[in-house]
């Protein structure tokens, strides 16, 4: 079987198992206080651009989400987000148990617009009983979104327009980012972002880490004590010198854009392979994920020899599936790919 | 600078890297659904006698105390433990911002005993406004303890009896687990324990592991949608067959034991030494982590080559220090300390 | 200004304040274990047909909502409503405040159908990532709904049937329940009611109390230490008496149908009166909750003399207002109301 | 029986109970908005010594704890209390479940010292640990006491210095507020109060209300968005005036202070019986709470004719017990009582 159903079915890029086992007997102290940590800290910082930002590291994107949530909303307050937003949608409630309200906004591809945060802000405040409802407190999305899809940097830009006018902090989960990045159609810098949103975070788990994701906190408001947060939550690792092992490596020599940049050239070629053989698009994805519909037909073929996730029905006689690629992805298993969609 | 500070100072037991580097392209199943958790578990329930116990792991050991705990308690419901307890004292309220107060118990050593418990149940049925008072829901207890001191199978079998006498889950903090089992005073078994608590953890991160901690649910009532909670509070790892690589290294050929015995056999050596220079021992632990009482002179003296802990005051010009082994304490590291400690 | 915005304008009947003032003096115990709490839960239990029930008092909607909830639901569950629901829509986010994502259902008028419960059911356990998704933990409903409309005998059955079969806890918020017994329509006594659901409270606040809510447990099950839980949301009264009180003077000579009749009547002369001005009804109700859609011209108009809800804008030029009766409202009122609507 | 076990036995001032009666067809808009809480919110404002201060009003004394804790801290804060403190002992873990630990200070008479504070508050940021401990965030007082005791104004100076000092947020629990007031060794106004401490409630229940607390913040900072946090924590009534009503009436004409002075009155004539019964007192209160420790055999005597509640055993053969006087009690009844302690 020749695995596409997610970007995180492999260990690490090879550079990093190296990096683990020529430090492994270094002693260092614990809980991210160490030189790896601090080092790491640096290339991101570099990596943004020389911003003034805040870097921490934590395991995994529910933990890293519940936490920054948290730590910025009040309890009267929720998160804005896309309805299909991982926090709405995938993690079992993880916001609601730390108090909060997910405020679904309607999303066809996974993005929500300036436009439409500046509307639930103000049907909020115009309602008489506003006091009765869960006020907007912050802006989540994600880059790439679940659906695979991008902000432009104009999108960005209108976001962060509308929601520092308003004073909601804005959130941008990059579980991906790194494939987002590597779009063809992406215009965004890291430093673009860390401009532009409140406070990110930088996928390791799906891209090329073992796991780990780097939070970045660019508004200075929202740093007090923000470990404290992370400890209490969970996330706060005791070797922590691992996450920092890790980002170091990802971020030196360019090696988090150039693994990305091989899962998305792969997905590429799918996505082309896709459309030349008369299959629709569900979202029109220039990330590592690609969506086509296929005759449910084709589908029962490929599931002899791959595995994918099925999305969703689109109708008798088709569904929506889902190919993920990865730093991991092997050439040759696209090809193989390749060649046995041009045979259905 | 030689590190004696805590147990988590190093990276991993080497067959752990070289499995991970064995394993690395294999594709698998997120979340802990893979074929190397499933070897994990078995190899679990093997070491525990093969015990009908469920298993899963998580990454960290805060995550862990929060996850069970807000698993087994209603809201209204509270822990018992020791003052001292990790959950009380070192996790930033984890357990309070899962809604649930630590009812602390005094202890001199980090155990609390059958009698505390069955007290403090009274005391709470018997106040006519119990009503007021948070329900005694569980009992929280860890193997070694804080202080490096362990349960006998007598005052372990005790809890057991009084704790089913009154319908109070025990759950067992096993972060340093292995080195109790090493301890020379120990009468443990893992069998036992998992006949005698409802649900404990088998601590990887501080004994061989780079991360990692196997919970064992003994008792059926206690196991339902456990996985939902994982994922919930954030401890869910993607790769989840990073822990069971892990767990499978360690639960293989007696590694486990192997490294805990490495750990406690050196920390005997100091233990040794400690008497024999006249130092008293703070608490009287047989396991990894000795607590002298030395002069603040000779602490100062040997802080300029080696790290490890402060722990308090204890009159104008002693203090007590916390040395901790490892499994990848080295030989000469404590034969060097040996030596300066004496020359002291 | 004569007032018809909501059902809780005035103070109580004056039978209770008779009845406060009568008891004034008396001495009793705190925290409802007094005899008027007792008197009042027998009453209660009579008009629930003798029903074996356990009854408690809360003093408003939102706390005993949330504190039934959070004593139902386990961390990882959620609760199915209506997404007009109280508990969804007006509670500033109460139920997610104690961790719970309440899981909205599309609905037209407030209501929600078995089928409806079904299918989220079945939606979620045919999920291949159901652990990632909040688990339906029970159901929540209004009777009549938030639109003023009502479960007849044979919805409630059908939502009964469905709901024990997937062991489904179902809550049905009776904030307004005298005002649905007392609806020509309604073919639901508290008998029946109390056969068909979990748990539900006998709404006083809106229907002839000063404030107070009778909570009536059903299933055995959720009974255990609910007054733990009551404590601990800060909705037990000190005072206890005075929900006793206040229940017990409503179910004493059908007192509380007879104020709920007099509200209905006099909605239902509105009722007429709207549909005979050619105003279409936003939704179809026969309680005291009226919602007819209005030229704008014609609501500026009454809005000189009148107080009553803006509902929601319809088109350009017409919206849907609610007016509400209660026990306390006037006839002279309505009568004065319905004449200078004849003459808009 | 006549009752001495507490200070809510009764109902209201019968001025109260005429005031409900004569307002009770007025019609008034919902939660707090109507002219009755704008007059009781002066009236508060003119008895604080014209203070800028906001004035809430809650239903009762867990409610207002719950919420305006929550509203000040961040999760990873704690509150400073008296171990003896309502919010650390009596109110069924209210504060965990809204996410904080109680951070319990030793008391012997339910008072903490500036000094206490400060120690606690070093003891955490010179803890090399601090990020692992619960922050503590804000002080938690009573006056007067759980036991009875009350702070002077040089107290509650040194508080507000040091807790100014370290940003510290002080809140006044003040259920018996009145009986603090009225005692002859009191030496603080309700405008000292204002001035020194950040936010404080004054107490309607046990001093002359149905039921309701008075929540003044003096502190704007800890003013925005407080309505959200009453409502989305179920204390936000939807007759709000009721409350407004009753602290008008207890505002008007000294009411407040008369009734105080009546209770604490009473409570020294039974301190002055006591003393001259040779027995010692467990507190040295001058307020409504009069804490005697008597032998056995006079309790039990005791017990056939007055209820009252048992404190604590403090011998083989002697208990400390705890008489309340309010607002309701009779002359007479304390007369009968003191004859009979006489007569023992």
């Amino acid at each position: 079987m020749i695995r596409f159903e997610s970007d995180y079915l492999e260990g690490a890029h090879p550079l990093i198992l190296k990096k683990l086992e020529e430090t492994n007997y270094e002693q260092t102290a614990g809980y991210g206080m160490d030189p790896f940590c601090a080092g790491a800290r640096e290339r991101i910082k570099e990596a943004c651009g020389g911003a003034d930002v805040e870097v921490h590291f934590l395991v995994g994107g529910t933990q890293t989400n519940l936490t920054v949530i948290s730590s910025v909303l009040r309890p009267h307050q929720g998160v804005l987000a896309a309805v299909t937003g991982h926090v709405n949608a995938h993690e079992t409630g993880a916001i609601e148990a730390v108090g909060h309200k997910v405020l679904a906004l309607p999303s066809e591809d996974g993005r929500i617009t300036a436009d439409q945060v500046r509307k639930a802000y103000e049907a909020h405040w115009k309602d008489a009983s506003h006091e009765h409802i869960v006020q907007p407190g912050m802006v989540y999305i994600s880059q790439p979104t679940e659906n695979g899809t991008l902000y432009s940097k104009a999108e960005l830009g209108a976001l962060h327009e509308v929601c520092r006018e308003l004073e909601l902090p804005v959130f941008l989960d990059g579980a991906r980012l790194g494939y987002g990045l590597a779009a063809k159609t992406n215009d965004l810098t890291l430093a673009d972002i860390a401009a532009l949103v409140d406070v990110f975070y930088i996928g390791g788990t799906k891209v090329g880490a073992l796991f780990g994701e780097a939070v970045v906190i660019c508004n200075p408001a929202l740093r007090k004590d923000f470990r404290y947060l992370i400890k209490q939550k969970g996330g706060m690792l005791a070797k922590g010198r691992l996450l920092g092992i890790q980002f170091d490596t990802l971020f030196t020599d360019g090696l988090y854009d150039e693994i990305s940049e091989h899962a998305v050239g792969l997905a590429m070629r799918l996505r082309e392979v896709f459309l030349k053989k008369g299959y629709r698009l569900r979202y029109d994805s220039y990330t590592n994920q690609q969506f086509p519909v296929m005759p449910d037909a084709h589908i029962d073929r490929l599931k002899e020899k791959y595995s994918f996730e099925f999305w969703e029905k689109t109708d008798d006689s088709h569904s929506a599936v889902r190919f993920c690629t990865s730093w991991a992805t092997r050439t040759e298993a696209v090809d193989e790919l390749i060649r046995d969609i041009g045979s259905l």
